[in-house]
């Protein structure tokens, strides 16, 4: 059991602490963990693809608060989600669309929104006090049963062709699963060709490369160097995998 | 029970973390959370307001050390105080002045600085032991009662019309209470006149507006934009509420 | 007892955040705190002299989780080690070779490197899992005693005269204990000849100083400003240790 942050509200402000202020009181006892407090700033779509590749490493029943969250105050509704038996929480802005696609179960649920809460700030007001009551194996929060497939978005990829997270190196994450492209040997940036190696001492220092990260993206990198810098790329940026390298390249 | 820590150290390095190397040894199985590690550097007065804002969400007998203490190793004494219930120490150089004069009951005691506390550390040093103490229902560390408006700064004023905080989106909170200036509809920064809004949701994407945040400043924001950058704010910036607007505007 | 991270990660990404979900599995009940999670990146070297500085405040049976590991995937062996009691877990780069130097008892083993290992992040792979079963009391991991002195880097001086680290402040620590260079009145930075203070407060707004920080460090600073700016100083700047000091300068 462990409950899991994932926002966009930046690691040195005010919001991680009240909400884990509130998480404190409301599931006394529990690990809680920053997993991200830097997805992609009012992009619930590059977001989306980054938190679905990280969340391996936690425990099965752990649960996750997700807030990327530019609609909050607005319709949109606040909903929780179980899939494959990990709790999530946050907003029904396609932050969870690839998680459910991609769950064998799933079910979810629309969440209350309590008569105090602020209107900016559903995060702390919201969110983490459903976390907890989960955690706490409390469901009475939950309102009502929806269709976990109403939280999928059908016109968005399996996997997405651009740059979903960048990392405090300047190592560049695709949306898209190394498993789905086990031949690839070359990806475009712009007009620029990248090429596949296995890992960072594989490769000169200097060089630019894209390999199979430690989730499972194809991830474009720099050794010893920044990525984002050299290559010009930034949150969004699209790449284009080439199905000729299929021919070419043995699988890594 | 909770200890937070509100300082201006930054996120990254080594301060924050042998703090909680501290309190784990001095408190074990208390809960520490970072409540700011960016408030305004060098500047208790601005960081006074902005923590004053934010502690609703900690328990009620929590454990607050706050550090923005450009005079470490000086003259200024260290202290504890008891605002209805919740601990606080640190320095005595206005850090504290808002709770104080804002407080139903409050109680003040100098504390002791242990002999090997070093020169440029006292969070370490002095105030997580203190703290840690505190959470455990020691008060062998507060050395002498003294009165709690000794530490208030009455030049200051009730509410502070200057920006106390930027967080990272680039939301620029003032150090006005809403419930203070319920009618106004306009806040000045510099010659420009910002309108009101209810949140982020209810305002065009780039367009400027001011609202009462989530806990309850005044703050001016621009949705899906930086409002420090657009509008040139920094920490300390004045800002102008426009009495005028009372007039014309209805209470939100 | 209690974990300590200490990496060149990054506050925001989730990197730390992955490894504590495993500790949090593999060591249930354990704190973790970030000691570091911005070590000098890529850089073994100065990060060795920065992390063996900042010790202190843990406990004496603390693991600590050390991650600068330019060489993820090659040859470098995954080792632990145990100084004085404590223990530390890593690459074998040089990262804990100013520790082995300083330990009055060492020992040291190499770690095994589980096949489902990625090969770009060991931190979440080998030295967490790694890390929890040594706080649980495991050492099934451990698997063959090691000479310790083969993790030291015998060209490495005792004290190291260059910055190290430049925390959020921008305040610049050299790799110089103090304690070796009692009588320093005057460090040089370039052809700049800076004096020595007792601390911040005995210094001018605006004034460059050196003096010993609180962990024991000779450290570059200007009082409410920015050393590194100031005096053009990065991470691996020399620093000259002036021995004509000794004669003129009483010590601190």
């Amino acid at each position: 059991m462990l409950i899991a942050l994932a926002t966009d509200f930046g690691s040195t402000g005010p919001y991680m602490g009240q909400m884990r202020a509130v998480l404190a009181t409301a599931a006394p006892g529990v690990a809680v963990i920053d997993l991200f407090s830097d997805l992609p700033a009012f992009e619930p779509k590059l977001a989306a693809y980054a938190l679905a590749a990280h969340l391996g490493p936690l425990p099965p029943d752990s649960v996750v608060i997700g807030v990327v969250d530019p609609g909050v105050g607005g319709e949109r509704r606040a909903v929780a989600l179980r899939v494959d038996g990990r709790w999530l929480v946050g907003p029904d802005n396609g932050l969870f669309a690839p998680l459910v696609r991609r769950g064998l179960t799933t079910e979810a649920w629309t969440l209350a929104c309590p008569p105090q809460a602020s209107a900016s700030f559903h995060g702390r007001d919201v969110f983490a006090p459903a976390a907890g009551a989960l955690a706490r194996g409390d469901r009475s929060g939950l309102v009502a049963a929806i269709d976990p497939a109403s939280l999928d978005r059908p016109d968005w990829p399996d996997d997405l062709p651009h740059i979903v997270y960048i990392d405090s190196y300047g190592n560049a994450m695709t949306g898209l699963r190394a498993s789905k492209y086990p031949g690839t040997g070359v990806i475009k940036v712009g007009e620029r060709p990248i090429k596949r190696a296995r890992t960072f001492g594989d490769v000169a220092p200097g060089s630019a490369f894209f390999y199979t990260n430690a989730n499972g993206l194809l991830e474009i990198a720099v050794s010893r160097g920044r990525a984002d810098q050299r290559l010009g790329l930034q949150l969004g940026s699209p790449v284009l995998v080439q199905a000729a390298a299929l021919e070419n390249d043995p699988a890594p």
